[in-house]
């Protein structure tokens, strides 16, 4: 995810660090790690990275959030290898059976979604916070209003000027772009528990590792059908849909088909493909 | 090392299996994989490698040879991951300060090296054992020796027909072609103590991390420069010497100056590249 070329990478499997040159991402921008869940396709890529910021004499702390197993796994691949990273790695473990808020700065919030898979596994929301009004600078030109007042202005309060006029807050501000909201839901069985999770996601993200005609299949390994992320679309209000996580078991020439299993129930769907990028 | 179409693979960086798909080498065919160190470079792909042969539901044993710390490695992430492999692993820990035998069928024999470098390190040896002698079918037309005389023949024995004529051995048999060895040495500072276990390998792989202005860097890092691996084919008198593993410092358009340098005192060297097969 970028938001405002700042960098946040959500799963990490075998090969990212190759992936990531390929497509010119500057992987040195990212901060925070965010691993759904333990399974190697999640996390796999995730030693080779932090050993080749090590490299890079990378300074800033590195933030990972995952369950509390890959503190071990981290930690003992680090003391085997005899480095000590020449940066800081701050590790916040996740409690994978609620919704928590584990990251916020001035701009967004990000929130885990209980996920249900065959081990603890979390989704991720990105939430833009309410932004401020936009002044009408124009509305105003008659005034010379401080610093303060156009804070308070943008929150919502109307202008009085020193000799007692009055400037409702509609009249000198227009309302900020709407605050946008991504969810990432992966690896994950459908449930109508999740709907109140990613309720209204301007962009959702959700596996559909299987083919309608392989429900049962789906069923028995905890993960989601093409139909079952259309649906959770559905059923959730999103505006828009990106299904990704095939199984190996499809080719790229059949991935048109699984894309329009998914937009029969929930038309803007979009084939998480290598390489592509999803503007927000 | 492809021997008889039983493959044996040295080391596995991190996406080691996408290589090999990219090489189209039949993976399955691994039954052995040793494991120089536990520098990310050097292993951080077994894992994948370890759950997609899980995926495919490989039967057979896979044997691998390292550093003890891989077991902890390998066993906490399968744990982790909640599955058991569906197939066995069997675990050779190695001794990494002394050469020892580590595998052996009727064919060849693997040894250990053991290599010099920051954390405890092997290189590895495969030998082909004698060969045994070729029979000159033709000069015994006249006779009619049993399974067991040729057997003996083979292995050096002369000929002694019913009516009591002697064959001796060098008149009915031709000699095999040589055995074969090959001499894997990664990671390791330069040393003369190295010679005694590589000494006439018909191919040496010397890792070459840096170019021959580097040395105090090669030091100070526990690799070898350019020269130094060509020195340790010259001195161990070994026919082909291969350099690889070349700082990241190098671009392609740089490895032709690095062959130079090891050419000038080794001419029969070649360089690692990927994908690159060496026949012998």
């Amino acid at each position: 995810v970028n938001f405002q070329d700042e960098l946040f990478l959500l799963d990490c499997g075998e090969a990212t660090q190759m992936q990531m040159r390929k497509y010119n991402i500057k992987f040195q921008r990212i901060n925070h790690i965010f691993i759904t869940h333990l399974h190697g396709d999640h996390y796999l890529g995730i030693m080779g990275l932090l050993f080749t910021y090590h490299l890079l004499g990378r300074e800033k702390t590195l933030h990972i959030y995952a369950s509390p197993g890959l503190r071990d796994i981290i930690n003992l691949q680090i003391h085997l290898s005899g480095c000590s990273l020449v940066y800081p790695i701050q590790f916040h473990p996740l409690n994978h059976s609620l919704s928590e808020k584990i990251f916020e700065n001035d701009k967004i919030i990000v929130e885990t979604i209980p996920m249900i898979h065959r081990i603890p596994t979390s989704g991720f929301i990105f939430r833009e916070k309410q932004k401020l009004k936009n002044i009408r600078i124009e509305a105003l030109a008659d005034e010379n209003p401080s610093h303060d007042d156009f804070e308070n202005i943008r929150r919502g309060a109307d202008f009085i000027s020193p000799n007692g006029k009055i400037y409702p807050n509609d009249d000198i501000t227009v309302n900020p772009p709407p605050s946008r909201s991504f969810s990432h839901c992966s690896d994950t069985l459908f449930s109508d528990s999740l709907v109140k999770y990613i309720k209204n996601s301007d962009l959702l993200y959700c596996e559909a590792t299987f083919s309608k005609d392989k429900a049962d299949k789906a069923s028995e390994k905890f993960h989601c059908t093409t139909e079952d992320a259309a649906m959770l679309a559905k059923i959730a209000d999103a505006r828009r849909l990106i299904i990704g996580h095939f199984s190996a078991r499809y080719e790229d020439i059949d991935l048109n088909s699984l894309l329009l299993e998914s937009k029969n129930i929930f038309p803007n769907t979009e084939l998480a493909i290598e390489g592509s990028v999803f503007n927000l």
